[in-house]
């Protein structure tokens, strides 16, 4: 027997279970932002490597992204995030589009990362944005977009929480410290390293980053002040709109959330586990560069991404992923023999006709085969017509949890199977 | 300005409008699939170039994949076609999985082939199997399931058909014309010939491909029996058990579906659309050697693949697509200043509690502005929160198509704009 060819390295293959998994949290966020008038888009999965030169880091298309030469010679890219792509669209139809803009979108993305726990070489991402409007309300609307798909899918806000910081208030602060414009992106590594370096280490990157004894003191002391938003103006006015938004809980200040801050140009924020690993779920916040990057004209926007790997595991660590998910069969309609196979066809027609997921047994064979297929299925109902039920114009109805059976006339067989079914089906 | 990054060749932007119509495809794909009992699966859109090795035609492989080497050395393939990987994976838990497994799957597949109308290089297509099952009566669930699809999605028996033909009735047929099993493949080129050259060129063909004038009129005759399927027990089995699904008006036998005969080893079926350009709709069939090819046991299954791109045209040239697809907002909630910002926000909160999916404007504005951003995008009603209203308790609700506006205990916020909503939405 030859070996079987092995899946790609940190690829995944998707069985029903785990798809209907991955369905469920896909189905939370289609309903999720459709609520909040969010209108589906996608672009391609294969992009030119030219669009990410504007925007993505360095690292992340020169080192991270799956890239290659077509056979006509072009140069591609598998797309490794999805906001280039947006903004591509955008540029190019940006005076049809109505403004604002409120885009959703899910696909694959890729990206060539050592697999490990938590992150995958091809993954799904959830992006959203509001492109076209810069008032606060805009940056509240979707944080509350992320807080409530985090509601919705279970999680509570003592189990993941959004941390929100403001590219301006750190700006004014670090000038305050009168850390130079120029030492500014080094800063922000300097804050990023803070949760993962002891304290000594820490003050010796920071010293050796350029920043002098007293910049690094005061620097420190703001890191811990979680009521330095009152004194951004648009922190406090965001604070007052999420509480409109009754998902206030899910939503907190924190000066240390700076991933990204040299992109972005406003409100920023970052969602994490709380307990357990502290994994970071997604992070977004407001750019005013995106259209005008790739060639169209300056929009401003926000918005975020999450891919579903870190997210699956959060929600399957806490617990809250329903069991028996799936769009599993309902019914099954045995086959008694061949001459009754048409009837039992029949019957499956009426039965999906009805809305009900029906398989029906694919060849005549003994009765407790064919139940302990649908036991393996998890199907809880089964349909059997046999020669006498085809004749008195029945059919036998039979609870596969209970083994109750009782015998319904055809007209009532739909009613009869339903009385049987799981509410939750 | 910049000039903005082109579109790959043969790819697709999904602008919102577009995207509606894909989602309307896939939720049909998906309704139809989930009623027979079918259950999604997904696979990597990455595989290794050996995947493929075994069961795709050279052609597909050598000349119209996306391949590429990853930075780790690995020769990978974009999937051209989801059949390997479905192989792969059944053969990867072969002892745990019950059969017969009936699986579904939708996802973006890539081919390197010259881009034309109803031709991309990145496209989606619909996979649909039943393995494990080896009787008539799947093959007849396989061809319902594709039947009730077109029907589904609104095409009528007059517009599409699915052309039926038995690979063992035609072995039988050409055995009795005295072709030698050597000369089976050339054969099969010849019977596809004969609707693209006129008939004196198909004859010179046949002859050149080495069958003698007695069996090029044989063949002929052949072709045009549409009777042949009489002496198939198997078909004749098969047309008995399509009507009892109730779709057999959408199927029909027909000698020269020969596409994939060479690789189909029994019931072997295609769709076309019946006028206009008469265009291929997909194909598929039964495979005896699929998970046995990739190093897995023998088993039997029958499925087929559909494109979107082709699909998309012939529902578009039938007129069947409806308009004013998508998952559109239903209501906005207009701001009028201020102060009154986190009445509309709230208002917004309960009126997506109720379902309704539902834009807030940004920020505080004209209202004639706020009305006619709704207008473009097709929003059907307006709630005001003036101070009026914000103070008394109230909302007012306008219809934007009639201009009718009435006034709403905020209570009954809900059941006014719902009343005011196209029932189709």
């Amino acid at each position: 027997m030859a070996e079987i060819v092995r899946r790609v390295k940190g690829t995944r293959d998707f069985y029903p279970d785990q798809m209907a998994i991955r369905r469920w949290m896909f189905d939370i966020i289609r309903r999720v932002s459709t609520r909040f008038g969010y209108q589906e888009y996608d672009g391609p999965c294969l992009e030119f490597i030219d669009l990410y030169a504007a925007k993505s880091g360095e690292e992340l298309v020169k080192e991270q992204s799956f890239v290659f030469t077509s056979r006509g010679g072009e140069d591609l890219t598998l797309r490794p995030e999805l906001t280039p792509t947006l903004a591509r669209m955008v540029a190019q139809k940006q005076y049809d589009l109505p403004l604002p803009l409120r885009w959703w979108s899910i696909g694959p993305m890729w990206r060539y990362e050592k697999p490990q726990r938590g992150r995958t070489r091809e993954f799904f991402q959830w992006n959203i944005d509001l492109v076209g409007a810069g008032s606060v309300a805009a940056d509240a609307e979707i944080v509350a977009v992320a807080a409530t798909f985090l509601k919705e899918a279970g999680l509570s806000p003592d189990q993941v929480r959004i941390y929100v910081n403001n590219r301006r208030l750190m700006d004014a602060a670090f000038a305050r410290l009168e850390i130079s414009k120029d030492l500014g992106k080094q800063v922000f590594r300097v804050v990023d390293k803070l949760d993962k370096l002891s304290e000594p280490a820490w003050r010796k990157y920071a010293l050796e980053s350029g920043l002098t004894e007293t910049q690094v003191d005061a620097l420190l002391e703001l890191l811990n002040d979680n009521d330095l938003w009152q004194e951004s103006e648009e922190l406090v006015e965001f604070f007052k709109l999420l509480a409109a938004f009754g998902i206030q809980d899910y939503v907190q200040y924190n000066p240390r959330v700076i991933r990204g801050l040299d992109y972005y140009t406003g409100t920023v924020f970052e969602a994490f586990e709380l307990g357990g690993q502290g994994r970071a779920i997604f992070g977004g916040g407001r750019y005013d560069n995106l259209v005008a990057d790739v060639g169209g004209n300056a929009l401003s926007g926000v918005g975020f991404a999450m891919g579903d790997v870190v997210i699956e595991l959060v929600l399957t660590d806490a617990g809250v992923i329903p069991a028996n998910l799936g769009e599993k069969p309902q019914v099954l309609v045995t086959v008694f023999d061949e001459a009754t196979l048409p009837e039992s066809l029949k019957a499956a027609v009426r039965l999906r006709e009805a809305g009900l997921r029906t398989v029906v047994y694919p060849e005549a064979d003994k009765m407790g085969k064919q139940f302990k297929f649908a036991d393996k299925l998890d199907i809880p109902v089964a349909v059997i017509l046999g020669p006498d039920e085809v004749k008195a114009g029945q059919a036998a109805v039979k609870n596969l949890k209970t083994r109750e059976q009782v015998v319904a006339a055809r007209a009532d067989l739909v009613s009869e199977v339903e009385k049987f079914l799981p509410s939750a089906l």
